[in-house]
């Protein structure tokens, strides 16, 4: 896949590989793209930079179902969690993949459950893009599963109701590894919080949410974007298992 | 490596795996330790959660020199950066080796560099922690070698004048990556935006802060957290090669 | 005036006082506006609540000139500046007359510069919404009278230009007094403190910016507002007159 | 009041214009502070800038009792609001006297409530510092007097239980004023908003937080500030008279 970049109007372009690319700044040729130049031109003379799409530029491309997870919060997940490329990752629901792709680039497997199988498909789907072989998708409740599950570095869930999997009996997650809660709402961290207080083998041990400021800066101008952007995403609750 | 959390103070403590613990709080016995018991009790009498060490706990135990990146600012930076489990990054300098170790984590090979032979030598050791082989330390300027690098999946820099590398040919980044410089300084980005106006094969594409803000849920209490805490670190320059 | 807000779509509306009212959801009877019933009736049958307009509201119906000021920035700049209701503030530009409007509501009197004179006409109109009498307007450069002006308790500065009022003899403000810069860019600020850091008689006290966050909470929500909002408006430089 | 900041150490000390001034940076005479000169030495040669102190600057004089309300917050509150010179406040409690203060500076009559006669006594002496004769302290429960109260433009709760007077018949309050709570924590925010839901002369209208962000920029340098400072103070709940 590559990208092209309009000089003219700033817009992203992502080019699958099949024929001439057609979009209202005009039809360029396959055959341009496939140059190795880094500038082509389309047939109404505007000029595109072009380059090589990565993992990220990928889900540009995603067919789309539940919103996707912003890359500031799956960066921090990653970061944060403690894992590595040796990690099993379990990652509840499934939704448009996103979470399971990010994290199956990076550890060896990941196991993604989802009550939809519409959701599992689109996942699935979305996964192939990034030609990926580790992620094993499940249609099913993960409360169904969690406790037969052995080894867990990293539980994920990004569902409406976590406290039912916490519910469970987690012996499964390894010591010293989190189950992450992705929620929205403060109203399902006190939820959570409210939940784990009584487990032995939990231990609360961060909440935060991670904001990302865009910034230009380009000679005599240097302040925070004005493009409006969404701010809030979710808070994310790290929880220790003992 | 196992990490205590004493449940009196919510201290927690590093356990190297040698002899019996001691701390303020107490002498906790090895054989406790490693009991596989979740909560073992100090000679004192306080109790503390016992569980395994994760790459992320390993990073307390670092030898310190020049300060660790956060890990919102890693997390960002391999979500964003579109990399993967087979990609060589390049990082500058080695500092106290946080930025290398986690890349190296979950990326097929790292090459890190500095110009002190002290902060190469911290940075190894601090690596061996995590048991990584797939590290290249080099002690020396990235600006003399960079051109002969190839492959280069992602270039992050993280050094006071990021402009004397955009300024040498980078035809070793692959299409596609980025350059990622980290700077603390809205007069550094100046400087590099200044520096990539005039070249063709740069694309500036995001510049960014990620700020991480804590919260304290639990009972009557939901607000983010009083403690006092650093909410700036450095901002991100994400530069596309064209 | 008075203000509606329909209960079927929370669109505010501003009523004032002339005639039966028309919206898009209706017409709404003077007669029933002005009965004293908290909640009215359109002729579709929509409800309305209805209350007296305040001050803000009035600035609903300003006539828009250049962007106003936001509430954060002015109110901020009111409580740091340590001024009362006996102070004399100097405002340049007028622009639409949200600050001087704003300060001229609280203190003994407001001085108010723009160079172009539809500003000043689109101020002037917009203080009669507030039934104000303590703005004197001006149609010229602040720069040519600055000098003559006497006792001052506040300089606020909203111009592209702030440094060449800096560089003007200020002793007509008072000791102890700030000179308050409004800019929307680092590299204004990066300019004003180059202007000052010679002067011995302007002391740079503070550098801020005021972001505010919106939440929702609402039965089993509570999270920051999802609506996407401008989060920068501009940066607040404060100079304290010695 | 004078103001006096240290060259060397950016210290800043407040001398109540009695006798000498003793600090650490050394002794200052009273008749050099006194003298108009804006640079004057200590003995021991330290220079320091002389202003005359603001309103602002008085706060800091404060006898300390319950934490101050932040000048962020108190900003954002009477701008707002939309009142004016002409208003009436009502604040509850009176805690160490920042807020009834600081409106009494700019409105036209506050009455003060504080269940605690220590509070009210700080408050009350706090508010001498400001030469404000406008201030009504009431030692005693506002729950108990709400309901006689008229004519109130702006109602201000910064107590425990602001839903002890929500619950009272606030027809005291005008048409279209505020009653603006000040609460630290989301939980109460939900006790609040459950409470008024079924009110239909109370609209809720906006719930906010104030995020003061303090840079630094001089030479080469230009961020935001390092120094910790508490990001959270509290959220400002606006519900609407109807």
């Amino acid at each position: 896949m590559k990208v092209l970049i309009s000089k003219k109007t700033g817009l992203y372009y992502y080019y699958t590989g099949i024929g001439d690319y057609h979009c209202k700044e005009g039809v360029i040729k396959k055959i341009d793209i496939d140059s190795g130049e880094k500038i082509v031109k389309s047939n109404i003379n505007r000029e595109f930079l072009v380059f090589n799409a990565n993992e990220y530029d990928i889900t540009k491309k995603y067919k789309r179902g539940p919103q996707l997870i912003n890359p500031k919060d799956l960066g921090y997940i990653i970061a944060r969690s403690g894992i590595s490329k040796h990690s099993l990752v379990i990652d509840a629901g499934s939704g448009s993949g996103a979470a399971c792709s990010f994290f199956a680039n990076f550890v060896k497997k990941v196991i993604s459950y989802d009550i939809r199988e519409d959701h599992t498909l689109i996942a699935k789907n979305n996964s192939k893009l990034h030609s990926l072989d580790n992620i094993e998708f499940k249609v099913g409740n993960l409360a169904d599963d969690v406790e037969k599950l052995k080894d867990i570095d990293l539980l994920f869930l990004d569902m409406p109701n976590p406290v039912e999997i916490l519910e469970k009996n987690l012996e499964g997650v390894k010591s010293g590894s989190y189950i992450i809660c992705y929620v929205p709402s403060i109203s399902q961290i006190q939820e959570i919080t409210n939940s784990i207080a009584s487990k032995d083998n939990l231990y609360l041990e961060e909440i935060s949410e991670v904001i990302l400021r865009h910034w230009r800066v380009w000679e005599k101008i240097s302040r925070p974007e004005h493009r409006k952007e969404i701010d809030h995403t979710a808070f994310l609750v790290f929880i220790r298992k003992i």
